[in-house]
């Protein structure tokens, strides 16, 4: 490899259940045929550029732990972290990867500079894109991290930092459409307040609402492709976001006309800190038609703020993997890897190790929903549980035929006194745990 | 009193913020005007009577501590309850009640002995509201407490138990009408589910879709001209109940064309299992237009369950009534008490004595609210703060006529590079703290 | 069976994991010799009689649910209830049983009618524990649930309570001992505080401490060679519960001098609701030398009250049983299931199938921590990390001779200036992965 | 003022409850006497160095916000960071700092620059002490911020670490020493795990332990009359800490002999994030003889992360300084701001402008407390309802003389059958609302 930041480490290959080589696939097989399809054709894995190149190991009480050589922060540096990421790439077999504009070209002074430096990049990309084969699931513009944003971005209470913003995300479509991205993120960072005391909620929301609109806008008239998403997250870093939940984006979107042209992208952690099981949002997500990617990670349940930590937990994967199968698995959409190394994984050989955990544990994950599907192991009792709705009665409950008064009626009539029945609900506990 | 059951408690009376008689308002004064209005008129107190007169004080982990004549269950018992009940009212100088029919009358063996066993009691009420001037704000049915309940009601994977639960509600309609209830309420106590593994999310919503629409049809068939209006809580007793939060059911309207038919109902304590403050709430309700009338209570912060305790922290009742005061305050909604004695609060006099802590601490937070609007206090640096958004630049980016990369054009002609301003937090923290 | 409540199921046998036999075990093979030792010895499963036969079904907003014979709360129904339980016991294969006084007996009048109940209660389990071989794991008194203990048992404001409390736990020892009780717990359920404003603490825990002391005094008057345990819990049904975890309870023990006297019972469940994970509290109880006995079960992470689950996680699980097994495994202790059903699986084989689901997901957890064991999986990285403190160096600072400013001069004269090593802890993932 | 950075801001003064001069205090009144006492000498309010003068306003999604002339990192600015820090104490009329030798000092390449410049950082904290009599509350190493420490200080897993802090430690308590400071403070940033699978928890407590007695043993050798502290903290930056709360700490300082050597020092967010209120933990502090000092701010309960807020809840307030009254007001402790402005406050006048907010909440809650306890407001009540102990009974029943059978008798004999009271908690909490 060229910059021999991972020495001597060969492409990661698939070994099967009982290899013990650290630095092997036990369970994800790219070829392997699951429910009609390879599974990397499944999975669709990405890597995260700012996790697993950006970010510094930093926490809230202390500096750098990572000692990487591209750390400077000028061009030089940010081209030498292309070329490691597209080793990484290529060692890992991943066939995605996700970026902010900001996770890979330096900061400039004001938007023209930024703009060539992201289009300088851009052009390096491009190449290695061709050589490698490596294919970009999504890009997304950074409007969190830099001071001007810290009152928010399209929400912010000056509107100059809505032009910045605005003009920011155009270049960043641009550069995911050159780069064939298959699908363009919104992660509202600090769209949110920190205190109502301050903050017109409003006003802010009617902002936010016009700024999705120029995108999707702008979307059509480049002729981009590609599927708008965005991420819910309901707190952190501001006290409270207003992409909060797969529930509350749907709301907004019916307000702002969007809920046709916009989807989301759920995150495991993200879930979870919004009290939600991530299952939960991609069933919600299906339901109401609007389920686009997922961003795979795990957060710890007793830390109240985004661990970001890569997936290990199997059952629990199992029943996401479900979700996104029954939602017809991903079309544009894809498994982004949204997890950091823990800040003590010092050495480059952790990067690998993380994410092939990670990949390992979702193909685990992926292969039984199949079977579970395959089995219909859920579905029969489901189906079952849900009969009566399919009778005569059922029916014509729900028709817009029928009125309170004549439901009383009925009632009073046929002297209905429903007696429960169980919910089974250990049984499918256990059923579910014949499969992982 | 007929019933004896205070003893020889005189009604209670407005002192001053002098007295330290425990049966007495240090701040409540009904007469008092604020804002132009009446202070009884402000913040029309309701009581609830589930947890003032129907509840025993169990808890997960004992039973009854409480030791009511009433608890008997029979026709007899719930009319000593009534005789109390309106009692209680005349004593606390409250102007309204509420009610879930299973709160009021016995349980019958079927739907027709519920309903004559309500219509009984409602008979009661017909003649004791008269002879009192007591006010009933809202009635609702109890779709929840009763086992053929368990797996929900409109929500059930039984049709029966939609219907059963449907007949019942237009019972509670109707005997709401007959009242001259104000409202009429949907608290989804078991609408959600408790495992995704037995339950079919998108048909259950749609049932619930359903059953609100066949609530709104029966209210204009009738004329009923209170307002329909739907509880918000995020789980408890269920893993997930549907109507989560206020974004929650806000998105649940629209995709049911109900946005302008039903309101918010929004209880402190729900708002916090939520992950929410209550002011969020009530802010974010009034920015969506479906603002409607508080449950006053609070939930210990730090137990994950519904503690409905009496309110008592007055700075954070004046930043919530700051937001009722914003709305335009309450029309047909208004402040009832969903808050129950803490079990170990034996004594008839506790009873008095949790709702006068409460009123008082509701008065002082309205006062508060009212003086902060009165000189501007928050709404001028507000003004400030978003005053960019009036110039000609900040109208045209929300207006619908610029283009995303009409603005890129607009950031690199004109070099935008905004410069962030304090957002003065502890400043406007230490502005409240002069009012309350 | 006798009481024909199971109807016509066989008892549970081991099927191997391919079958899907509902009412089979799949991974718990009694006879499976795992590190030198039977499974069942391993595991020492016991039922719990509270949940399983005890419990009705009620929630904070709904009441009984299950339909079962003995729910009558007369002496027959107590009888009938224990022959139902121990039919269950031998159908399920459970070697053990755990009880309360309030599960078995009918409440009487006064603390003399207890003691007659309970005492022909006895009786009758002395006579099946014969008949079947089933063993009690340990007797408990309830000292939560009647009203008296409303506010504490042992730290009652009441020093009657007090005396009733204990004279309660005297029968209750009297009764494990006779029935061969191998341990006896202590659960605090009410001792905590509602509110400080009504509390003297310091004075309670006093209380607390002097009750225990009682306890083990008359533990050894009577030669009962069973252990004390206490079972840690944060709140729920108090705001505080005195016994929050296992480091309070050490705190608590050593004040009162009772650290080599009694140990603690650790549950899943309590130790979610205090913020730690379970193999936190069992690698502390273990560190500390009071690792005792466990009540497995589950909480939901994302439910703020006792959801008291069966457990169904098994790479957890894994965690779990390895950390009882670096203990050295149960001594007197073992896995009771303080699990109950969800309150809508109704039917009698729904006890059945969530134990079964249980002893599995035990079964494979403490197998996979067996291999991890005899494979030095996590321990020889282990080894390695700590390897300094085993060299000269290391043993020098933590010996008592040496000194802050000796340490300071030896950091200055070999200029000591430390750099950091990966932690690894996904490379310790993904081992353990390979085992779950 | 030398520096400038203030600007023309004057000294803060005392204006009284009807000032709306955000630059004035209306409740802190040094001079006024409450219980016998100058409110100055009752508060002993202290700066904190970190948030104050050394944080950026950085968050785990953006980097610095703050524009600080002396944020460069030489010498050069730490001598101006002290200028500004001793012009803003004086401003602001704070008596008392508080800093850790990374606050104040450049980072050097090894122990031994460290060393120097942290003493010449003393030589001019010296003579601005004497200059305008500030004083120092305490002093404290950052054993976190350093990548060394990434794995812990004193349980680290390499010995080297261990000594690098304490040689660390023995500067900082030799700095503090010369400085006058009335405490050291010992805060575990990073004693603790992130995951057990690559910690040996009795190893690092055994560490811990060790660690904290040769501070100890050093103290006293050099004669430093202060008082020890540890500051107890729940979890992050690490999944798990040692010093999780107050409890927790005491059980530590029993185990390794210090539990009359070390106090602690309660902060208020971490409290909360341990899921105990402040006053819960400053009343057990209390019980145990091991209260020290308060870090005074607050956690938004809502955040699961250390939010470090000013104080600004009255009520609360009220509650906790009850309890520092109550145990004996501060001996060497004091009120630490250990709050930071938040992100968006950028302005130099906002850091004033949250520490007078802080304070005049402070001297409000502290003046209620006060008149609390001169009324008996709270300790009649308290005394009436534990009157039972003091009875012959009561007495009996907590000596060493009874054993658990004479109780069994003495129920039994005299028919014991307790009758609950109220526990009158609405009462109280009503109560409590007369003062705040």
């Amino acid at each position: 490899m060229a910059s021999g930041f991972f020495g001597d480490i060969a492409p990661i290959r698939y070994e099967g259940p009982e290899s013990d080589n650290p630095l092997a696939f036990r369970h994800y097989n790219p070829d392997e045929i699951v429910a009609g399809k390879r599974l990397e054709d499944h999975l669709r894995f990405a890597v995260a550029y700012w996790h697993t190149f950006a970010w510094e190991g930093s926490d809230p009480f202390g500096g750098r732990t990572f000692d990487r050589p591209w750390f400077a922060g000028d061009m030089n540096a940010a081209k030498l972290k292309a070329d490691v990421a597209f080793e990484f790439f290529q060692l890992l077999g991943a066939p995605y990867y996700c970026f902010h504009d900001a996770d890979v070209r330096p900061e400039g002074a004001d938007f023209a500079e930024n703009t060539r430096n992201l289009e300088a990049i851009v052009d390096i990309f491009e190449k290695k894109q061709a050589e490698t084969g490596v294919k970009l699931l999504w890009g997304t513009a950074n409007l969190f991290s830099h001071r001007r944003y810290m009152a928010g971005a399209a929400t912010n209470p000056d509107p100059d930092v809505f032009a910045f913003a605005a003009a920011t995300v155009k270049t960043c479509i641009d550069a995911t459409k050159r780069l064939g991205g298959e699908n363009y993120v919104l992660w509202g960072g600090r769209e949110g307040y920190e205190t109502l005391l301050n903050t017109d909620l409003s006003r802010e929301l009617d902002q936010m609402g016009r700024f999705l609109n120029l995108v999707v806008e702008y979307k059509h008239k480049i002729g981009f492709k590609g599927t708008i998403l965005i991420e819910p997250k309901p707190q952190e870093p501001t006290k409270h976001q207003y992409d909060y939940d797969v529930a509350t984006v749907y709301g907004f979107l019916k307000k702002y006309g969007l809920e046709r042209e916009v989807k989301v992208n759920i995150e495991q952690g993200h879930a979870i800190l919004a009290g939600h099981s991530f299952e939960h949002e991609l069933a919600l997500a299906r339901s109401l038609g609007i389920f686009g990617s997922i961003d795979m990670n795990r957060n710890d349940y007793q830390s109240g703020w985004d661990t970001d930590q890569f997936p290990n937990n199997v059952p629990e994967m199992a029943l996401a993997f479900y979700q996104v199968l029954k939602a017809g698995g991903f079309t544009t959409g894809g498994t982004n890897f949204d997890a950091k190394l823990r800040r003590q994984s010092l050495d480059p050989q952790d990067l690998l190790i993380g994410h092939i955990g990670g990949m390992d544990a979702c193909a685990r994950g992926l292969k039984a929903a199949a079977r579970m599907i395959a089995d219909g192991a859920l579905e029969k009792p489901l189906t079952d549980r849900y009969a009566g709705w399919s009778g005569a009665r059922g029916k014509a409950l729900l028709s817009g035929e029928t009125s309170l008064e004549g439901v009383a009626d009925l009632v009073l009539r046929e002297n209905i006194n429903p007696q429960p029945k169980s919910g089974r609900q250990e049984y499918l506990e256990n059923v579910v745990n014949r499969y992982v």
